[in-house]
């Protein structure tokens, strides 16, 4: 695999040894610890228990999985082969059920085999590795892309404020909300990077920290709640999230918290960027208004990361995993097509024009 | 004492037993311990160690303390007892030497006694007995006003959003962003606070959700950074919070995230309540960039309550314990004397001119 950002990959393929190299998001960033899987409930079981994260990720590394479980399929008939292969896609697949890049990398893995299904055997086994490989390399691409066109809109010392990890340790590399800051230290550019912690799982203080310092960024770690002092003091000059679905009208949902820091930064009068591919673009929504909020268990906010309760038992506890960020906030959306601008409307129907009449990004 | 809103006293005298009693607050929310404190020493230690803490709090501590001291001297002259005393209060003041509220309790106590030099001995304890009361007296009524002031700003079933603990943990009695709350439970009324947990040392979910939740408030404890999604749901028709200092032109710096909170309230439409004592309000700043910002350890930030270190090791943290909310995001400062409206430079100043005329709130 190519040199990576972190000097540890999110996840690779170790092809001599016919293992999936991950590291392990768990034990971060307390510990660096590179696993190293060769067999498919290995695979299955880093995948359900977090310790690879983060959508395209996911997707990878089950790409990678069902190939190295193609390898080890002793079948010497294609049909027997291939049902062989559906299995071991299947178990993967219930991993994370909802997880969409999970099964749609599975999906698409299978496609390809099915491609060769006269045979022989060897070279649906081929078939499976360009797959596979294509996936990761695609992945990266597209977060290149987006992190050239969010490069586009930085200067060089800007400070940068970002929430969550929309980062290299959820995708293959570079990252999407993190990617014009990877791409622009590769540059030789240095931006002064402000992580909110991000309460109540501290992806922020974990994740987005450790992988921004492994870059060697100049990172400082914030509460949620300093977001304003921060930009009061004048040290932000763009923010920049990821998104987990946005709607046809640019209204973005995203890590709870966002939406607060989009407001702040409208009264700071400081540009409030969103980035992700495409593929997160869901243009069968009208506005944000349609899109379901997760809710999650209240031990997240009172037991501090499941070691001590700092609550009163039995308080009533709101914890949405999400909000939603009204488009009228957003400067601008990045995604690998470049950056739709408002109105968003008619921003994001081009770039799905172009998207569906295949041509490249 | 009179009945207690929490069933339990923040700090109150038992003058039978010569004892200082307190709920301590380090063991909360996990355990409700009263501590009863007869040695001069007790009280000194617990003010050091935040068993009690607040200012008006401390404050009252200190009276009752100086109180149980003076009542051990064994001195038969008035000379000998007012140099023991003035010992007990030196002593009781190194506590925490930058807490205003301690100093001007011992002194005032100080005072009192001197107006008793004359003697007998047993005039000056008299003396001192009725001034610990006093103070005590004074602050229930101040805390007290400021909740009528502050009831009279809301409708019964209001979703009230608010930051931090400014609460009867930090008073003697009914807090001061919380009393209205309380006072308005006292009647029969019914509001559904919502809390913020406060990061990093979480006092909305250690102490604001206990006392709340000890008074029978319907509570939702919330991180920070969900402020912006309850409000989108129209579940808050109004923001309370406490303040630290007020400058003259009604900038008002209160616990960090507060200015965030004001913001997005203005966003929504909601109205932004400061409630606090006259004696909070420094008539000499023209505003608030003239207070300085307390910077705290990192570590409160990266080591989760000082547990488990949840940041990588030497990651840079900015950590401001306050910040200022510009005085435009502000509907009222409600204080003991009413409400000041915009523009404050006129309204506080209003205020103090009857404060200062003597007149009785």
């Amino acid at each position: 695999m190519d040199e990576n950002i972190l000097h540890y990959p999110t996840v690779a393929l170790d092809e001599e040894n016919g293992a999936l190299v991950i590291l392990d998001q768990t034990r971060l960033p307390g510990e660096v610890r590179l696993l190293r899987l060769t067999e498919t409930e290995e695979v299955r079981d880093a995948i359900y228990r977090l310790q690879v994260r983060g959508a395209p990720a996911i997707g990878v590394a089950a790409g990678f999985g069902l190939y190295l479980a193609a390898k080890r399929i002793r079948a010497e008939t294609p049909d027997a082969f291939l049902e062989a292969l559906r299995r071991a896609k299947e178990f993967l697949n219930a991993a994370r059920p909802t997880a969409v890049n999970l099964s749609w990398a599975l999906e698409r893995m299978e496609r390809a085999a099915l491609e060769k299904r006269d045979g022989p055997v060897s070279a649906i086994r081929e078939r499976l590795r360009r797959e596979c490989v294509a996936i990761y390399d695609e992945d990266v691409r597209m977060c290149r892309r987006i992190g050239e066109y969010g490069l586009a809109l930085l200067h060089d010392g800007d400070g940068i404020l970002t929430h969550c990890n929309a980062g290299q340790l959820a995708t293959s590399r570079y990252g999407t909300a993190l990617a014009p800051i990877h791409l622009g230290r590769e540059r030789g550019m240095q931006f002064r990077v402000f992580a909110d912690e991000t309460r109540p799982l501290l992806q922020g203080a974990r994740l987005t920290a450790f992988e921004l310092m492994a870059d060697g960024v100049d990172t400082t770690l914030i509460c949620d709640n300093m977001v304003s002092q921060v930009m009061q003091n004048g040290w932000i000059q763009a923010v920049l999230v990821g998104c987990d679905r946005v709607a046809a009208n640019g209204d973005a949902c995203n890590k709870i918290g966002t939406s607060g820091v989009a407001i702040l930064a409208r009264h700071y009068g400081i540009p409030f960027y969103v980035l992700g591919p495409t593929s997160t673009v869901d243009m069968r929504l009208a506005s944000g208004a349609e899109i379901p909020i997760e809710q999650r268990p209240a031990e997240e906010v009172t037991e501090m990361w499941y070691r001590e309760r700092m609550a009163p038992r039995g308080v009533k506890v709101y914890n949405p995993a999400f909000d939603v960020t009204d488009h009228r906030l957003i400067a601008g959306i990045v995604t690998e097509y470049g950056v739709a601008r408002p109105p968003y409307t008619q921003s994001l129907a081009d770039i799905f024009r172009r998207k569906e009449a295949g041509e490249a990004f």
